[in-house]
C-alpha cells in the first residue's frame, strides 16, 4: 500500500465518544420514552460522535455517482447492452431524469458523476468529473486474468479517498454513494465473497438488473471460477480489487475510508456500496463508525456484507436499481432524526406540564 | 351495526383496475430495469388506482392523532402516570415539541389532535377537535366490565369516519394515524389476539412504552384473562371494540374505513394504529387497498396483525413511540414515489440517447 494512503487511513480516528455520552443522556431527557424513538435516536447520537456536537444540522448534501466498466461484462453476465453505462453516465449529468436525478433533486442532494472508466468515448460534460478516468476501455475480464493491476485499484482508493476531501473542503456534511456500470453485481458479488472467504455463490450471486435462469448459472460459475483462479487473500482488499473488482468498488471504497478521515457521515446504497463499505471496513475497521446503511437491497451479496458489518438498513423497500437511489430517501430519514434531536422538547422543559397550561394557570 | 355506517361502509369501492394498469406498464417504460425500484413503484402504482390518475402529488396531509384514557390502566399494564396522556395532548395542541410535533413539521404535514376521551378536564384548546369526546373519563377496566357500549364503539368508528370525510373535503390527499394514551398498547394487543382468535399472549403483547417483569406478566394475565371473560367475536369488530377495545383504536378503525369510502390513501403507524386497522379489514376487506404502512413498529402485536394484513412496512426503524411518528417520515418515502412516476424520463423519451448527446451530433 502506498505511504499517502498508509498515513491517511492512520489518521482516521475514532467518533468522539464523549460528544455521543452527552447525545446519549440528551435523548433519555426528550419527551418520549427512553429508547421508544429507535434508529433515530441511534442516528443522531452517531452524528454527535462524527462532528462532536450535540445539535447538528445537515444543509449540503452530496451524492457520488461512480461510472465505469467490466471486461466480465463479455462473459455474459448482464441483461443490458453494454453502452448503457455511458448513455446513462451522460443522462444524469444532463439532469435526465434517471432515477438517481429525480431522488437527488427531491430531498437536495448534489449529483456528481464521476468517469472512473467508462467504456468509449463519454461526451464531455462539464458537471461529470473525468480527472480519474483510470482505464478507458473498462476494467479487464477477470474470467482470463486479473480486472486491473494493483496500482490502478490503489489509485481508485485514493481517488475516491480525494473526492471526500474535497466534499468537505466544499462544505458538504454527509456523503451518498452510488454506481452505474453494467455488469457492476458480479465483481460486487465476487468481492463480497472474497472478503468473507467463500466459495458457494448460492447466498452471495443475484440475478442483478434481471437474468435469465442460464446467464444466472453463467454468472456464478464465472465468479466461482474466478475465485478459484486468482485467489484473492480476503486479508488484503487492494488484492481482492484488482483480481475480480471494479473501477466502480474501489473508488467507492476510497469514498468510504476519506470519510471517515475527514469525519463525514457516508451511506450505503446496495450490493456495490456495500461491498466496497465491507473492503473498507478491512482496511480501516474504525471507517464503519461514519457509514449509515439506507435500504435492504434485494442483491443476495447485500444481507451476507450486511451481517458482516453488523448493520442493519433503516428500510426496506425491496429495490435494486443502482445508483445510490437509496441514499438520498435515507438522508431525509437522517434528517428527521436531527430535527428530532434539535427540536423536540425535554421533560424538564415543560415539567409534564405544557407552556400553554401554565398560561392559563397563573 | 347503524344503517348509516353500513350504508357507508358499503360505498367502499375497489382501486381503479384500470390505472393501475396503465401506471404499471408506465413503471416498465422508466429508465431502470422493470421493478427495480420495488416498493416505490408499487406504491405510485397503488396511488394511481385511488385517484384513478396516472400521476398524482401530495401537496396537503394530515395525521389525526386520536387521545383517549384506558380503564383498564389501573390494572397496573403501564408505566407512565395517567395524566401524561392529558398533558401530551395539550403539548402536540400548542405545539409543543413532542415527537409527532417535530416529524409533522419537517414532512409538511397539518397535526389534528382530537379528543375521544382524554381523562380529566382537558384544557380547552383551539387546535384540539373536542366533538367527538365521548367518555369523559376514559373507558371502563375491561379487566372488570367491557370497556364500552356497543353504541359508544359505534359512535367512535363513525367519528372517525367522520373525520376522514371532512379531510377529504378540505383537500386533504393523505392521512395519517396515531394515538396518544397510557397503557393503550394493551388494548390494542387485545383487539389483535381477538380480531385473529389467539389465547396464547407470548407473541402479541409487549413492554409497551417500558415495563418492569412484573407489569409485563400482569399485562399479558390481563388480556387473556379478559379474553376468556368478555369472548369477543373475532367475525366482529364492533364487539370487540366495545369489550377490550379503546376509543383511540374505534376511531382509527374509523379513519381507516372513512379514508377507503373517500378514496384517500391512509398511513398505519405501530401497533395500536394496525390493530385498528386489523379491525377495519374485517368490517370491509376492501379497505386495505387504500392502507399504507410505514415502519415495523418494535411491539409484538404488530408483526402479527402485519401478516394478517399481508403488508410489509416501508421503514424497520425500531421505534416504539406512538403518536403516529411513523407516517410523516413514511410520507416523504411516498412523496418519492410519486416523484419518481412524475419525473423519471422513459426508455423512450430518450431512445437510449440523451437529450444531451443528440444536441451534440446533428
Amino acid at each position: 500500500m502506498n505511504k499517502d494512503l498508509l498515513v491517511e487511513i492512520r489518521g482516521i480516528e475514532p467518533l468522539d465518544g464523549e460528544a455521543m455520552k452527552e447525545a446519549a443522556a440528551y435523548q433519555n431527557k426528550l419527551l418520549k420514552p427512553p429508547g421508544s424513538l429507535g434508529v433515530l435516536e441511534s442516528l443522531a447520537i452517531q452524528m454527535a460522535g462524527i462532528t462532536g456536537k450535540l445539535h447538528n444540522r445537515i444543509d449540503r448534501k452530496v451524492h457520488f455517482l461512480f461510472g465505469s466498466d467490466h471486461g466480465v461484462y463479455d462473459e455474459g453476465v448482464s441483461a443490458s447492452p453494454q453502452h448503457f453505462t455511458r448513455v446513462l453516465m451522460e443522462l444524469y449529468a444532463g439532469g435526465g431524469g434517471c432515477g438517481i436525478n429525480v431522488l437527488c433533486g427531491k430531498a437536495g442532494v448534489d449529483l456528481k458523476p464521476v468517469d472512473m472508466g467508462v467504456k468509449g468515448l463519454l461526451t464531455p460534460h462539464p458537471s461529470i468529473d473525468s480527472r480519474f478516468r483510470l482505464m478507458p476501455e473498462g476494467t479487464k475480464n477477470f474470467a482470463i486474468e486479473p480486472a486491473m493491476s494493483e496500482d490502478t485499484a490503489m489509485k481508485a482508493v485514493c481517488a475516491g479517498m480525494e473526492l471526500a476531501a474535497e466534499a468537505k473542503r466544499d462544505g458538504y456534511q454527509i456523503i451518498g454513494t452510488g454506481e452505474v456500470g453494467m455488469g457492476n453485481t458480479t465483481p460486487a458479488a465476487a468481492c463480497i465473497m472474497a472478503a468473507l472467504g467463500m466459495d458457494d455463490p448460492t447466498e452471495a450471486v443475484g440475478r442483478g438488473g434481471g437474468l435469465t435462469d442460464e446467464a444466472f448459472e453463467v454468472k456464478k460459475r464465472v465468479i466461482v471460477n474466478a475465485l478459484k483462479k486468482h485467489k484473492p487473500d480476503p486479508s488484503d482488499p487492494l488484492d481482492i480489487l484488482s483480481k475480480v473488482g471494479g473501477l466502480d468498488i474501489a473508488g467507492m471504497t476510497g469514498i468510504f475510508l476519506g470519510a471517515a478521515r475527514h469525519r463525514l457521515p457516508v451511506v450505503i446504497d446496495g450490493v456495490i456500496s456495500i461491498a466496497a463499505a465491507l473492503l473498507a471496513s478491512v482496511v480501516a475497521p474504525l471507517s464503519k463508525q461514519y457509514m449509515i446503511p439506507s435500504h435492504f437491497s434485494q442483491e443476495p451479496g447485500y444481507a451476507l456484507a450486511m451481517h458482516s458489518l453488523g448493520f442493519s438498513p433503516l428500510m426496506t423497500l425491496e429495490m435494486r436499481l443502482g445508483e445510490g437511489t437509496g441514499c438520498p430517501i435515507a438522508m431525509q430519514i437522517i434528517d428527521d432524526a436531527l430535527a428530532i434531536m434539535n427540536s423536540m422538547n425535554t421533560f424538564d422543559g415543560v415539567s409534564l406540564e405544557s407552556e400553554y397550561r401554565k398560561k392559563l394557570k397563573p
